[in-house]
């Protein structure tokens, strides 16, 4: 299970049924969960005085992809996927079922909740504090000072269920708040309220995210998004969403909120 | 000519006189043209269910810099040259003289005719369909989820000729007709016209681009650009490119279409 | 100090106590000062017929982080540091001190002062000009062709002390004076003047940097940023700023400038 090739340190922690790939290195202060696959050319556990000693911790069933790298000092729950050239720098802390697409960068110092979904080249700045079921579209960046530079740090927050599409900029301390939807090419400098769509370099307010439709031609909502999207979440999250829509024919806006 | 440090599958069908780097991983359903130059650090072929059984398919006298990545499934015409940390999913299928910039990022399951050139850090989305003698620049995404997140695909056209400068994000669905160009830090939610430029967060028609004039105190238009730009293009093209202006002076903006 | 699985060309000049990480590949052509770290799967001195020969030069006391690849034809200062990932063309010239932040992609045919700041996943296009003590945030990308593609080349150049926000385009020939500060997602096509603060696509003149105070509820100016950021510039160089400022209570707004 690890290739003639690779460099795994004796100190490391690797569980059952690890697979580490050609020419990947694992240094010391390293723990892998169960049924892990690191394929090629990774480094996991690169070491770093910033970490205080802590170690790297990835959860069981998770899959590192060619070229990644990970300090020491961060730690992911289990099913952690990643795409390739992955860069993950130190005290990070997610939960399960996290995925970063490939080339993302993830500065350290941030929190991560569940089912966080980062696509292509996204860039996490320190201090940003990511909820669960959150969705952050390819050339995202978080960003963190609010005069650079200097050394002020004002983390960027994003809600449950916020998603931030296609190259977007979000300015230091700016709140995505739940549900909300960020247009693509946006510069975000002020927060964004539950349920509504901010866009523009700066964003403004659209709309409620109810008002966007699917464009397949149904006239259906297509926010919140776990009303009709589904694929990779666990049978009992979906039947939880499923149960949360069946009560309102309309989704959480419809109602006394339609008169809002 | 394969590096002794190199892991090939021999499976693998490389064709006469390929070269494969140090630290190279090539998988077992590849098939490499003669004389194409594989640099150190490759993974050629990544497993991927998702490629149906295919191979991954490389044309000769091809060049892949260091680090890049190509999964099985995805088929190139000759002469493709890469830069450093491509990654190229399944199902891309791409014409001859191919260039991806380093850090392009393509997704799969898109095409491309003959002599695209993405420079850097290009992102193409699933189901975009490029046509030849197209450019991108840096930092450009094609998107296709007119609603993310959702399993609605919208992917874009762009149409022969076309160019789109650096830093623009082209919405889901969108077409960039024959000659057009987008400007640069664009976000373009419609069409853009044959020949026309269009700028802007969202994009908005500027002018024809014959409008635009080189900076060279020259005075002549810089448009259609395969007026005076022939590096790298061969010498038949090239004449052909010409034949189609020496009949017109002033180019294709002359004549009776002035007055359209 | 070379770990066993480098490839060190024996014509490659390395200097005292240097090391060479696993899987990383010396060329023939380089020339490294003592005291410097390259680490694992780096490729220095990548060979092109573009250096006219010339070496790679890497100063004393550097770090070269993880999966960096230098062209032969370059030259860097004592102290250069780079994150992970990054790439640097032919006839790239820095001073010292200069910080390449991961995913870099430096174009080659600049030239950079001394302390070059370049936070993460910055594109230096060719025959960009940057001074000394300059930073440069995430996702920017500095341009140099007025009507793409073409073969006119006019280079960005950024002057001492002036600061970049996230996600900007500098258009060809652009210059950004001294102290200036562009905000984030921006696109730069007219020169911004020294110490003042231009924003928005197009970036226009918003204020004098001097009227951006620090958020940290002190009321001071965060502008000229040497008055109060410090970190990692040497005692000599703090204690000449500090003197700067130290003659003028409000800095180089206050006074007689304070009238202009």
């Amino acid at each position: 299970m690890i290739h003639p090739t690779a460099i795994v340190s004796p100190k490391a922690k690797l569980g059952q049924n690890v697979t580490v790939g050609p020419f990947s290195v694992v240094h010391d202060n390293v723990a892998v969960g169960d049924d892990t696959v690191i394929e090629s050319h990774c480094e996991l556990g690169h070491p770093t005085a910033l970490a205080d000693g802590r170690p790297l911790e990835i959860g069981s069933s998770s899959l590192i992809r060619s070229y990644s790298i990970f300090y020491e000092g961060s730690a992911f729950g289990d099913r952690l996927v990643t795409g390739h050239r992955v860069t993950v720098r130190e005290k990070t802390r997610a939960g399960a079922n996290l995925q970063i697409g490939t080339l993302g960068d993830i500065q350290g110092h941030c929190t991560m909740g569940d089912y966080v979904r980062l696509h292509s080249n996204v860039h996490i700045g320190q201090h940003s504090r990511i909820g669960s079921y959150v969705w952050i579209f390819p050339y995202v960046v978080l960003t963190n000072d609010p005069h650079p530079p200097s050394e002020v740090r004002l983390g960027v927050t994003v809600e449950d269920f916020a998603a931030i599409a296609t190259m977007c900029v979000v300015l230091p301390g700016v709140n995505i708040r739940r549900g909300a939807l960020v247009g693509a090419h946006s510069m975000v400098a002020q927060d964004v309220e539950e349920d509504t769509v901010a866009a523009g370099s700066p964003a403004k307010f659209i709309c409620k995210t109810s008002r966007v439709k699917l464009k397949n031609g149904s006239g259906v909502s297509a926010y919140p998004w776990r009303s009709h999207f589904h694929r990779g979440y666990p049978e009992e999250v979906v039947a939880s969403w499923l149960a949360e829509f069946s009560s309102s024919s309309a989704g959480p806006d419809s109602g006394t909120r339609r008169n809002s």
